[in-house]
């Protein structure tokens, strides 16, 4: 059945791949399904017609015949429940893999979040310099936990799952604030994960995505 | 087999039943399945035999046969997908019951989260008073997207599920601030979910737990 899911019509990161439907299109590539690509403006994005697919007005939302379906992590997981390549077939190793999928976004990501909107819902604020050490602390104490679990292996647990694709899509987006070079260990691993195949598919469309000309193309 | 939760050995709430644990011992109500809880203490969570269960430190964990989870989201999935009663058999509602985990977790929390950490963890810093109502208006922003979808529906998607269950705790964490009862359907949902006999059974076994003499018992 046809797959489409949505993105921001330009994402504010110009195509850096931290937009939230780089995941979606990398697992995707990884389960080696076709896919289109809807853009959503910003405008649209609070419409009756957007939230009748997305009730919190955000992107990506997927479709899949009479499936809709919204939340990076919920359609991250579909994903791999549905194709082969993203979650081990032994029950116990699957249960861990969507382990490391939750931890991604509930433990790792919020201090990174926090940092996003420290600088930019509270950039303007009398406290923003001073508050944003006390949040790179907080990643640090995460990252630092992380590593250590992580040690010398190449994925959290065994061969690379949907897990480990969460985990990397959130350590990519605190790259760009210099944390992430901190633990060499997580650096390299976000390295690996950004080597595969797939990725560089998924990285590569969401930047032609985002960089195309406004007359179409 | 045999299922074993750790909790805090003392909740910091006194039993009021926001700790994570309760959001285990629930969804192991509504499954109807036995478990036994394991106390850990702060000084414990941060040893070397927590952190081989849980490499972030935290509770719950969940222990069945060999089989070890932590992240209190993918426990409580890993409860409704191996036991009866928490999503529903057909295939697309089950991915839709799945998305409302990840809403509840991904998207209505961290703002609730985040007015925790600014009450508790920066509640000495100049800035609090100030950014307080910052958060809770980022609160507001979510529950009313979240009412307007409810609508005057019982449930989320249908029939109670595991979506529920977790948006339901999300929501009581955020009640003792005021917010929630500022939108009648949500305090309406919070206390159906409430009412429900696995979700007592669940609250009142926390709080003997939480309130048990020192010396056992």
């Amino acid at each position: 059945m046809k797959i489409t899911i949505t993105a921001f019509e330009r994402s504010p990161d110009g195509g850096m791949g931290l937009a939230r439907d780089t995941r979606v299109r990398w697992a995707l590539e990884e389960a080696g399904q076709p896919y289109a690509v809807r853009p959503v403006s910003f405008a649209a994005m609070k419409q009756p017609a957007h939230l009748a697919l997305h009730p919190f007005g955000q992107i990506p939302t997927y479709e899949e015949g009479g499936l809709a379906l919204f939340e990076t992590g919920a359609i991250v997981f579909h994903i791999a429940s549905r194709y082969p390549g993203l979650l081990p077939d032994d029950a116990d190793a699957r249960a861990r893999a969507i382990t490391w999928i939750f931890a991604a976004l509930n433990t790792v990501e919020p201090p990174i979040l926090e940092l996003a909107t420290a600088k930019f819902a509270e950039g303007d604020k009398p406290w923003s310099k001073e508050r944003l050490p006390l949040i790179a602390d907080r990643i640090r104490h995460r990252l630092g936990q992380l590593s250590a679990h992580l040690g010398d292996v190449e994925w959290l647990d065994g061969t690379f799952s949907a897990g480990d694709l969460m985990m990397a899509s959130v350590l990519l987006r605190v790259r760009p604030s210099g944390i992430l070079d901190e633990f060499p260990r997580l650096a390299a691993y976000v390295a690996r994960a950004e080597a595969r195949p797939a990725y560089q598919r998924a990285f590569a469309d969401q930047l032609a995505f985002n960089t195309r000309s406004p007359t179409g193309g």
